[in-house]
């Protein structure tokens, strides 16, 4: 299932650009970033939950927001984009 | 529909913090902020095509990245949310 993460983590707040980093380090291993604070994630329910949880453990919950969007197995007419694109296709073999 | 919609504007280049304030605005005409560059907006598909239609106006399509998720209808179970929350639940009245 593809899972949308977006974040808004506080980096005005003691250690926030730090937590920023670890967060986009940790969504990098789970997918694509697709723009600033948002990435795209081909993820099993297992791998949601141990991304939530790394996730969790890096924010500051009373600074910092997750939200994730599940947008299931049969996403592609789900996405659109428009405008200057930084990502590729998530399907696609990528080509070193 | 909930349209989860996401942008990442210029603000380095020529007009890009007009275009970012134009686009929050718009955005918020049809639906709620949740995080700095991310709206929840419910929509029919006529408001999809004419939100769609502004905001591809307003933005630079070399500079500027708008994406577009589709969670459809049934739409609560597939939206999480971790950390501070500045957002009120879309389908509660809001209370003036």
């Amino acid at each position: 299932m593809l899972v949308i993460i977006t974040y808004d983590v506080n980096v005005t707040s003691q250690g926030g650009a730090r937590r920023l980093r670890k967060v986009s380090k940790a969504c990098q291993n789970y997918g694509q970033r697709v723009q600033n604070s948002v990435f795209e994630c081909v993820l099993d329910s297992t791998q949601l939950k141990q991304l939530k949880i790394q996730l969790t453990e890096i924010i500051d919950q009373d600074k910092d927001s997750l939200r994730f969007y599940n947008l299931g197995k049969n996403y592609k007419t789900k996405v659109d984009h428009i405008g200057v694109n930084n990502s590729y296709d998530i399907d696609e073999p990528l080509i070193f």
